[in-house]
């Protein structure tokens, strides 16, 4: 069982897929009557607590009054993600950090990426604290996880789907490159990018340059979310290009 | 005083412009050859500790086995951004999270900003933790306090400096816009993004696309640096173009 906390992440929870046991709000916060009406609407009554036994129930999270006992995060087979004419797919290879696992899960959910891949070993999970960083965006997003990512790039391949791995190795920069199509971009870890065997599986490379004096690279979920972005941007100039040679 | 914690914050600060008092490295540390040599450089004596003193040291941040003393945050004036022919700055409005500002200023060192401008009150302040989470990019970054960002704006636009603001009540998309020359772009807190009277004060507003069905806005320093980032990428064209024809 996941033990969700916040405001954002709750509430997406319940409008989203996996199924919530328990909601408990503190006594006396205020606006929450949205949150209170999508509880009730999953015929769960809401909880009202006091704050100290709140604080235990999330165990020490900042949980802005709002806490809820859910099912574990609802992973997706691999096959689930391939549906559409051309998958537009994010592979996480070894993100450490929560923070930045649900924040680029957050871009990734406004930028319409259909699905996310991440490995089982060495790296976060989709916990209650990635939905919370997510803004509760995970709830709405397609996960699958898988034990050995590099044949999961090479099960992409298979199918069509054009593999961009991010990395400072590469030649190309991501602005200067065609992202439409069936496609997979794939972030690396914060502190050592991309693991050579993921690397090597890749179709091509990408990079994202920096300013001369540049110190340091870019933060995992600043960097992944520039080129995600990037790939909605020219996927819905491609859309609306089709759309008006079709009108 | 401020306790610097982190490789990168401590070795980016004996590089950078502030004076470094002390230097405390965990005895047994691997890997710190490098910023041992940066503190006999400044002719700093690392003092090696146990980790339980570091810790004490670090007042429980996670610091990496180094903790350093050093003078505050030197700020610059505002007049001290303004000396390039087109000045590339950031302007924060009430950024509240150290993780967010500090992954957004390295994003702004990466990009080659000039200066960055904070508000005194009801923001987060240049503390050792947003030293930390930007990597240490902070400590070659010209950032600018002033009491009062409105007034700042209109001085900025008195100097011919452009300024947008970022917010999602903005007509123009951030990518189908000019975003060379004398620039300031204006960022927003996490939760209510640009306070009204900053609002007004900015010469435009600029918006990011979300896919529909996109159920939540950006994490504010990727929003930020999205939009950071692409005038980078305009402005450098810009600058390759001229180059190309003064060759």
């Amino acid at each position: 069982m996941d033990v969700l906390y916040g405001r954002n992440s709750v509430a997406e929870a319940l409008r989203g897929r996996r199924r919530v046991h328990r909601v408990a709000i503190a006594r006396g916060a205020h606006g929450l009557d949205e949150l209170i009406g999508l509880a009730r609407a999953q015929r769960i009554a809401p909880e009202f607590l006091d704050r100290d036994r709140l604080d235990r129930l999330a165990q020490g999270a900042h949980h802005q009054g709002v806490v809820a006992e859910a099912e574990p995060f609802p992973y997706v087979p691999l096959d689930d993600l391939l549906g559409g004419d051309a998958p537009f797919l994010l592979v996480l290879d070894s993100l450490q950090d929560p923070q930045n696992f649900g924040s680029l899960i957050r871009t990734a959910q406004a930028c319409g990426v259909d699905g996310v891949v991440i490995a089982e070993h060495r790296a976060v999970a989709v916990t209650p604290s990635v939905s919370n960083a997510s803004a509760g965006a995970v709830e709405h997003l397609a996960v699958t996880r898988v034990t050995n990512l590099t044949r999961a790039i090479e099960t992409l391949k298979a199918r069509n789907v054009w593999v961009y791995g991010l990395t400072v190795q590469a030649e190309s920069a991501y602005f200067d490159t065609d992202l439409r199509g069936p496609l997979a971009l794939v972030v690396g870890s914060e502190g050592a990018g991309l693991s050579r065997l993921v690397r090597e599986a890749c179709d091509a490379l990408l990079h994202i340059p920096m300013a001369p004096g540049a110190i340091e690279s870019l933060n995992a979920s600043v960097a992944g979310s520039l080129v995600v972005y990037e790939a909605f941007r020219q996927r819905t100039r491609e859309r609306v290009r089709q759309d008006t040679v079709g009108a």
